[in-house]
């Protein structure tokens, strides 16, 4: 098996790419050549069928494609009847694209000969690149380097090629679906790749253009949506045919994000036309990560993931069965208008379960006005219930089915259709199936159905499948994709809404410059409790007045100047949960209270200076209670600045209130970052309260991004509590941390 | 459509049934006979065999039934070749059972001939009682009557009959599955049970016994639990031979259930022997329910529906998927002996999805040991991934599978194994499959897979489902189902803790009933605050000292001989959320602040009063600051009195902390359920403090729970906030609500 073998180490290219390898694509030009060949050179092909270097060949030829194939193989003479080369070099053109089958210590050498030939568009399936350890990544790392300097695409190494059906032409060793259709689909795994084909050729499923990346050391996800974003649409429905569908859906299973910014304006930009659906593993590895904050808790790695592609307008599939169910029902159907949807059944109760879902998923179950009401009084017998979901009853044939549909989808309240079908003896599955598939075309509204059963209902959703409406085994499935599909038209609607730009917030640069370069001067990690205050103060941020104690007569005058209550905080700069082992004394009303607290934290001070240099008493002036609440700013390696808002102080594990969203934030985005938290609830004023001041967050957000975004050094922030009065907000305990650029960053 | 239409209408039947039937059930001996009959009479029996009258004597004598078959008809003098009989009287012996496909208006008249006959067991399939409105109530009603006096055991009306593989008879007119198998079912709806007559079909997977329940008018869930009880188990892989599965699982679709409790026993009863799995639709519609205080409205009915089950031993499905699912593991498969799950796999990325699922499932990726290690190390490729999930990577033939199938099934830690197998060129499918095959049967360990894809593996699925072996499509499903096994084996190694019981807690009797009395007396549907304080007192709760203020004076004789702060607080028998418009003011700590307030508390009084008879002022001792909780008591239509705890106050609904416990409750179960609420993280000692008095809560509850079932009178009592100090336990808000008997009761 040494000949191309291909490989897949789990978690392993996840870590090989996710940390960061070569990276030399970008300046290259598009991908149009590479995946739109005229000629191709197969290097390492193969007499034998049973390995990828006859596979290939034999699955180029068989794809139909029009242009010349050219093998090379230095020892035959011809493969599966076509002329053989023994090297590039004598090959009569400058093939457009060459695809590579040789063991992985041989491939550089091969590049080089292709580079020569003027050949720029490889594909690569080799294994045993990065994903098997250190001499792999370093052949990688050469691999990578040579493209650069040879300004060469590369797909792979370590994938399962790509597929065309519109060229046509399949570059893979794979068995692949033939079918042309809307569908593009992306997959760092040629296996997952392997497993869609497979369901695809059941379904009956077409697709475009099927890519899979592997080790992504040139070609990643990025070169691939810039190339889709370049190409006419043209009209779907013209092109393909495929249902009611006039989208270019795209599918993509993704294990890594190489350049997690540039990703999202990608999508983002793919989202505004086609809808984008992403299944991205590895939570319980991204969850498992120990921070150092509670931004840095909440926003981990996945969380980031999810908010960052819902603000791109992408789906996030939750698992393998979305990713199939939305390529599905995407390359099929239209996208709802609204979220309105009629149910027809033949079972009560699938119906109440599709009302439970309707509901989950954020669809509605509209009421039927009089009209369609009286119309399906008219068709269905009595016994059959004419509220939304109808019951059409057991015995219900085909005909009484098309009624109800028919009316349905004439009825303009309604938005989209769920037909649920049950296999009961008299049920005309096939004949039901058929004419749900004209009424579906004739009212151009989105129909989805669920036909749940096992042998019988199989033939109907073979009718189904013909009509190109999707029918779903249990209903939940198909609605949960409906609700899917509502939701990205849903994210477009909202597409024109106002994104503002933050202007200068006047703040004294210098001041703050001085600060923080201090403290990396210091060597520190982190800014100490008086630094972060200055800092936000300067960055007009209102901070309680406090002040660091040296000697106890500065305790009392500061209380006697500035009025009871005061706090005591110990502060240093490693005790970043100050509320922890009584390093933090509330409400403190008197002289003699004040004395007997300094006393205990001078003792405190002497006890834990030891391992905790720079430690230090700080007085405080106690500020009213408010509602408690934590906003921070971190930034993650994917995809940037992420701010978070939620609720504080003691809540701040028990609530679990993590709401985030990716810089820049424009204060509508703000707002709606406040109002989806939980602790909303208290700041519009709990049980007729007065209102808290969430103009006042709002502000404070927006200083907070700007300290992320204007000061480079600065890795994360975060505030907790923010207290939120009536009247102002607080910024009661801050904390900066830097990054440490001696590591390169401090993760 | 006249002869025995069968109708389901959506929710009506839940309505019509949950709203409470005639029941004149339980006294009529068992269900031996109605399900395992000698000699059947059909009445409406038909030559027609689309009419149900011509299935059901189709599907009896096709199921290969030894006994007698009587059709009945007046009209025909032979129904497919069978002698037919004008009446029941005029069969030569007395059928063990008699089955009625006739129109609605007929039934009644011909059980009076059935029970003449000396029949007592019926199955009647006609549709058109209860569901369809007053005019079917009422003949249902005389129907469960007549059934009453004659003592017969009748199942339906509208209901598809039952499925006995074991007798074997078909008394359905549906298309069944006829493999006879370890699962048991029931179904309120005919519908779903041809859904899953038509998908086991498919699936080659066979049943023992399949029961349809219709309206319930008479035979409901509890009298089939209640047979199934009754039955020898004998050995499940001697009888059935279903792969490793040694349970007889019980598969339930309900839409009501009729007397909770029992159902409740009888499912815990059965679950320590056999898994029990159940789906139950119609959250929504519960959830839409307004209710009169937290604890209604948090333990709604569908909550307490999943407390109960759980408590029950039982699965409680998610949607018709699980149904599905988890019928055939459990079929099939041994259950895990504990949570330590190996995965196979020749992909990479659905083994990091499964990591991810199994984590969420509460099973374990366990590490392999030394050994298992180098074992696999000699039997795999150097590129393989060792570690688990193991990865025998995507060029991985049948035997290399095997390998490390064989490997890991020797392993101790190993007590579940899952194999991902995607359709790669070179992948040997069903060899694959037969070897997964013979290792399960060899090493006797649960196994699933997940076989990835469409046409090309639906080959190894096949083969799979000849060894009795769950393939899912998705991994997802696979370590699902394996999860909700691994979770009912838990329950039941937890079987023998301690369940106590609460003894006497010496309250005064005669108080509390002149109390309850006189508030019922009064036509009051609550207590009002004094009187909850006192019931509470009596019971040995600790409430704050209070006073009821008529004059001025009262509170400041009250403040200064019990000391300040004090709080007041505006008690109407109607204001049962009293922080709602001002109506408590905390923290008054002199006496102008408590004359300031006194004087606005008048005026509300004055401007209130007159919507809100019998306003009063309270004066109250503040108590400590602490820990806010709610802990309440409420009974459920369907169960009786349920439990509840969690967070309390202001976070009572932004927390959204809902624990609930069907009483009785020991002390463990308390302790179990207060420390899986979301407030326990507090209740511990946040951040190093000191830990809160779970004891005094726990105490706490055992008396509210003693309050609801020593007095039927009550029927909710709730405290919110609970204050919880270090020390003990305060009631400071509590709220106890009677029960109406003038409508019944007041839902």
């Amino acid at each position: 098996m040494g000949e191309g073998r291909y490989r897949e180490g789990i978690g392993r290219i996840a870590r090989w790419v996710g940390g960061g390898g070569v990276c030399y694509h970008g300046d290259m030009g598009d991908l149009s050549k590479l995946l739109n060949p005229k000629s191709v050179a197969v290097i390492g092909a193969s007499r034998d069928e049973r390995k990828i270097g006859g596979i290939v060949v034999r699955n180029i030829r068989e794809s139909g494609f029009g242009g010349a194939v050219y093998p090379v193989n230095p020892k035959a003479e011809d493969i599966q009847g076509l002329k053989t080369y023994v090297d590039m070099a004598s090959i009569p053109e400058t093939p457009e694209l060459a695809v590579v089958a040789l063991p992985a210590n041989m491939v550089i050498e091969v590049l080089g000969q292709i580079a020569e030939k003027g050949t720029r568009d490889v594909v690569v399936f080799t294994a045993g690149f990065g994903e098997i350890g250190e001499e792999g990544k370093r052949l990688e790392e050469d691999m990578g380097r040579f493209c650069g300097e040879k300004e060469m695409n590369l797909l792979g190494p370590n994938c399962l090629g790509f597929v065309s059906n519109l060229v046509p032409i399949n570059v893979t060793f794979g068995n692949v679906a033939k079918n042309p259709g809307n569908l593009r689909m992306l997959s760092q795994s040629g296996a997952i790749a392997t497993a869609v084909f497979d369901w695809f050729e059941a379904q009956g499923l077409g697709f475009g253009e099927f890519i899979t990346l592997g080790n992504k050391t040139v070609v990643g996800e990025n070169e691939v949506l810039e190339y889709w974003l370049s190409r006419e649409r043209g009209d779907v429905r013209e092109r393909f045919g495929e249902g009611l569908s006039d989208v270019y859906p795209v599918g993509m299973y993704l294990e890594s994000i190489k350049e997690g910014k540039r990703f999202l304006e990608l999508v983002r930009e793919v989202s505004r036309n086609d809808p984008v659906f992403v299944l991205k593993p590895g939570k319980s590895e991204a969850a498992a990560k120990a921070m150092q904050s509670h931004t840095g808790a909440i926003a981990g790695e996945d969380a980031v993931m999810g908010a960052a592609l819902a603000q791109a307008g992408a789906i996030r599939c939750e698992g393998i069965e979305d990713l199939f169910d939305l390529a599905r029902v995407f390359a099929w159907e239209k996208t709802p208008e609204g979220p309105r949807v009629a149910v027809v059944s033949n079972a009560g109760g699938p119906a109440v379960i599709s009302a439970d879902v309707i509901a989950e998923v954020g669809l509605e179950l509209p009421v039927i006005d009089d009209g369609t009401h009286e119309r399906l009084l008219v068709k269905l017998p009595r016994a059959a219930s004419v509220v939304n979901p109808v019951d059409v009853l057991g015995d219900a044939l085909a005909q009484r089915y098309a009624d109800a549909v028919e009316i349905l989808l004439s009825e303009s309240r309604v938005q989209a259709l769920v037909v649920i079908l049950t296999p009961q003896v008299m049920t005309e599955i096939e004949e039901t199936a058929r004419l749900i598939g004209e009424l579906a075309a004739k009212h151009g509204k989105p129909v989805v159905c669920s036909f749940m059963g096992g042998n019988h209902i199989r033939k109907g959703e073979e009718v189904l499948n013909g009509y190109k409406i999707p029918s779903f085994r249990y209903p939940e499935r198909a609605i949960k994709a409906l609700g899917a599909m509502w939701r990205w038209n849903k994210w477009r609607q909202g597409l024109g809404e106002a994104s503002g730009v933050v202007g200068s917030l006047g703040e004294d640069e210098a001041r703050i410059r001085k600060v923080v370069s201090g403290a990396k001067e210091g060597g520190r990690g982190a800014l100490e409790s008086g630094e972060s205050n200055e800092v936000l103060e300067v960055m007009g941020v209102a901070v309680p007045e406090y002040r660091m104690i040296e000697k106890r007569e500065e305790a009392f005058l500061f209380a006697e100047e500035k009025g009871w209550p005061v706090v005591l905080k110990l502060v240093a700069e490693k005790m970043l949960h100050k509320t922890e082992s009584g390093g933090v004394v509330v409400g403190i009303n008197s002289g003699e209270e004040l004395e007997a607290r300094l006393v205990e934290m001078e003792e405190k001070v002497k006890r834990l200076g030891g391992e905790m240099p720079g430690l230090k008493i700080m007085i405080q002036k106690q500020v009213e209670k408010g509602v408690e609440a934590i906003c921070g700013v971190k930034r993650d390696e994917t995809f940037g600045a992420v701010m978070m808002f939620g609720a504080g102080g003691i809540l701040t594990e028990l609530v679990a209130d993590r709401n985030l969203h990716l810089l820049p934030v424009s204060r509508s985005e703000a707002v709606a970052l406040i109002e989806g938290s939980r602790v909303y609830k208290l700041l519009v004023g709990y049980r007729g309260e007065k209102p808290y001041d969430v103009d006042g967050i709002v502000e404070l957000m927006m200083r907070l991004a700007r300290l992320v975004e204007g000061y480079e050094e600065v890795e994360e922030v975060e505030i907790n509590p923010v207290i939120v009065t009536h009247e102002r907000v607080w910024a009661v305990d801050g904390k900066i941390l830097l990054r440490n650029h001696e590591e390169g960053n401090n993760k």
